[in-house]
């Protein structure tokens, strides 16, 4: 099935009630505009930046998606790139590549006895721990919202930021600590880093300064980085840092399965339906009306 | 520190009565005949495959290994070529590089409710079954030498090769059911696996039939291979198949990481004061006899 992009989509939507999309629909302001008789968009994953939120707020459209089916997916995604970057397999395909068969170069680390700090303890995050403490690493994590003994529930200890930065081998992030996209992983929290950290990012654009960490690439301060993003004009991923060899990119394949292409798609038409006739899928109403609640708070980095 | 070449160590060896190498040192019939004091040889890894096993014993030189010291390493290591070719990550960095931003084309699936089969259930088989039962797939194993009830204690269920082929969305090769290195994944083996199969082989040359495999990559049969292996001689790596986009090669890496080459250089030295003091480590005098006592097995496939 193609995308209909935004001439395509203007042209259809005028009759429609609802919307369902994934997220290379781009819903603009002027798809918006078009869309006369639209009272409900889903977004069949775990995010929004696809619509102009700002844009269906000021006309009264309902934003609603899938927080939940892309879930698992994102948590293996995360732990896959976890220990590609333990095993060095990236440069380690270079060296097949160029024939350089010098295993010494690709000497990785195990993750049993390392040190894995989780920045915002998220339902991903959450089976995230799960998952790796199978291979009995130390599993920390900042959450101002959690206290010490939930954190504990998923292997993790709970810690303040400046705690965690000069100890963890791993550091992910999940979420935010302060507020939307901020960045916040700049050159002095680097420097506070334990020499040879490795970094992971699902799904978060602009949460790092991309010189700092470039700089920190080169000199081996951090030896590898793991960057699962999105950005919807691809600025960001024009910029040399998605070449680096220490770097393993993908553009936000953490929620790219045929599961969870599925499972979204399954729990956004739930929630639709839910909306007229609650209570009819364990997708509750509740959830669909707190997305709605939230629809302030999302939109506050933009103009509205 | 450097390896010593050929020649290098055998200037070196005439005055010792034993020699620990690590694989990238070739303990050649021309280094054995200089070593006139020589008793025993220790691999400081779970191989023997850079010692001339064969010139060994009939020269009366003794064999031993560290069997114990790499298999977390190896373990962690399939777990990570597994997720690896389940979220298509060698892939998606092509994209990266040439820039390709379609995540559509890399979309993966996840580990649960797969169906991954085990090849032999080795010490590390064992490991690598009990971390990926966290991702909940269905894990099945073929092993003549255990019972059900055994296979079950590491969540596997028992099966013959027959019935594995045609089911198994992942198949782990961890040793040789018929002897030593014999070629066994021919055509008619990949013509009986389920499309869109992933086969991963760690730490063994020759077991597959390079052609054959190289066809079912190209025609989808096989979707991933994930090929660890060491060769001696390097004439199988030089082949394409290691080149093609659904392959992750590397060249043993299963075992590189530091803490396996610390945990093996101490295995191998603690069984060779074992051999001296028998039971001062709890690596045990009957293990490095068990290690002699194959040696005759081992070098079937040789000359002498």
């Amino acid at each position: 099935m193609a995308t209909l992009n935004e001439k395509e989509l203007m042209n259809e939507i005028p009759t429609y009630d609802a919307l369902v999309v994934r997220f290379s629909t781009k819903v603009t302001i002027d798809v918006l505009l078009a869309a006369t008789n639209l009272k409900v968009i889903a977004c069949a994953g775990s995010y929004f930046g696809n619509v102009d939120l700002c844009a269906a707020k000021n006309l009264g459209v309902a934003v609603i998606n899938a927080p939940i089916g892309d879930n698992l997916s994102a948590c293996e995604y995360t732990c896959c790139l976890t220990m590609a970057l333990a095993r060095n397999t990236m440069k380690a395909m270079d060296l097949s590549i160029a024939r350089h068969w010098d295993p010494s170069l690709y000497v990785g680390t195990e993750l049993k006895s390392r040190t894995i700090a989780i920045i915002g303890l998220s339902e991903i995050a959450k089976k995230f721990a799960r998952c790796m403490s199978v291979f009995k690493p130390f599993i920390m994590c900042y959450d101002s919202r959690y206290s010490a003994s939930y954190c504990k529930r998923y292997s993790a200890i709970k810690m303040e930021l400046n705690q965690i930065w000069p100890v963890a081998d791993y550091i992910i992030i999940f979420s935010t600590p302060f507020g939307s996209n901020q960045t916040y992983i700049n050159e002095e929290i680097l420097r506070a880093c334990k020499r040879g950290v490795k970094i992971i990012i699902i799904g978060k654009s602009n949460v790092f300064d991309t010189i700092a960490m470039m700089d920190a690439l080169n000199t081996g301060h951090v030896s590898g980085a793991g960057l699962d993003m999105y950005d919807e004009d691809l600025t960001l991923l024009k910029q040399p840092i998605f070449n680096h060899p220490s770097v393993i990119a993908s553009m936000h394949l953490g929620v790219q399965t045929e599961e969870a292409v599925m499972r979204c798609g399954q729990e956004a038409a739930e929630q639709l339906i839910n909306l007229c006739f609650p209570g009819t899928y364990y997708t509750s109403q509740s959830t669909v009306v707190k997305f709605q609640d939230e629809l302030p708070h999302l939109v506050t980095s933009n103009t509205c």
